[in-house]
């Protein structure tokens, strides 16, 4: 058998692997699909690999992936500093952002609390969260999913950062039960914000 | 929203989308994965895609994918060529090795025939398939796989291969109907090998 399968292929099929979801048949199956169909769209998804491996850090401030040490939402005079929204991930942040009814900063946690895979405080940098609130003594919205995982984020900082004295309200559940910030529309999120209640300790 | 999102980011997300079956939600899922638990894994797939579109090309005999003009299975000396078996894909030339029952020499079509699709006798290079059965003047064993469209590609190939006097033989129907080479043990192949019979016009 040896030396029948080119040995680029075999290690293109295992590199492929480290795509979540992507087991050994889709493997196989996109590298033939690659190197039959589409060899200029491999070349430019090594590109953008390098790319963007390169050049993409987390902003210190907000956590967010970015180019810049500080993006340029956080580095923003327009924005209100004395608010500070939390979601999970940054597609929730780009999903408030389209409602236009917040202009206040955020904190992206890059999660969502799941002790079972292994990601608890630390992983999530609520250290750095709460070093930030206190320094610009700002209230804090939570916003991340109403899922179980998010509900227990969102009532861990609730008591974490009310133990510190911080106003801290989380988004109203205008969301159905279960339901993911990416999957709701413009106007029953921006409905939510505004309903927003203080979390009672 | 202009700046929120890193352009490489963007770039990433979309260059993922030259994957089979990834759509827009799984390209972020992916990118985000990778940036955030696997950049180690994302440098070595960007060079494994840059590696393999480089060096890989196909065996201008059997139309394997290979690294050499000529594959190290049809350079070998050990192998008859007075026989050709015709197989769809790269995998199935493994699983026909896996059998250690068949030492002639393969065609990869990579691929069946499939109209829908635009993949005619074209794109799977018959003529090739034919010159070379002609100038070696060898016997053809089609061993696509029991689907429709394996069958209707055997069919056609038989057809075209009997008009010009060349001794064609199918492998036995042990496999089951609608089933496919890559999944059946090597046992049930290599019978099917053994019992293959001849087309007859
Ligand atoms: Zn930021
Ligand atoms: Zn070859």
């Amino acid at each position: 058998m040896i030396g029948m399968m080119p040995s680029h292929l075999d290690e293109l099929i295992t590199a492929l692997r480290c795509l979540p979801g992507v087991g050994p048949k889709s493997a196989q199956r996109m590298a033939y699909h690659l190197l039959q169909r589409d060899r200029a769209g491999a070349q430019h998804l090594a590109q953008s690999l390098e790319r963007a491996m390169a050049s993409i850090k987390h902003c210190s401030k907000c956590n967010n992936f970015s180019e810049q040490e500080v993006c340029a939402l956080c580095a923003s005079p327009k924005r209100d500093a004395g608010l500070l929204c939390v979601v999970e991930m940054p597609a929730d942040l780009l999903m408030m952002e389209q409602t236009q009814c917040y202009r206040g900063m955020y904190f992206v946690l890059m999660g969502r609390l799941s002790p079972l895979d292994g990601i608890g405080a630390r992983e999530l940098h609520f250290d750095r969260l709460v070093k930030r609130v206190q320094e610009h003594s700002c209230e804090v919205i939570l916003a991340t999913n109403f899922t179980v995982e998010g509900d227990a984020t969102a009532h861990y900082l609730a008591t974490l950062l009310q133990s510190q004295g911080v106003k801290v309200s989380r988004i109203a559940r205008g969301l159905p039960v279960g339901g993911e910030l990416e999957q709701v529309d413009s106007g029953t999120l921006a409905q939510a914000m505004l309903e927003r209640r203080e979390v009672l300790a």
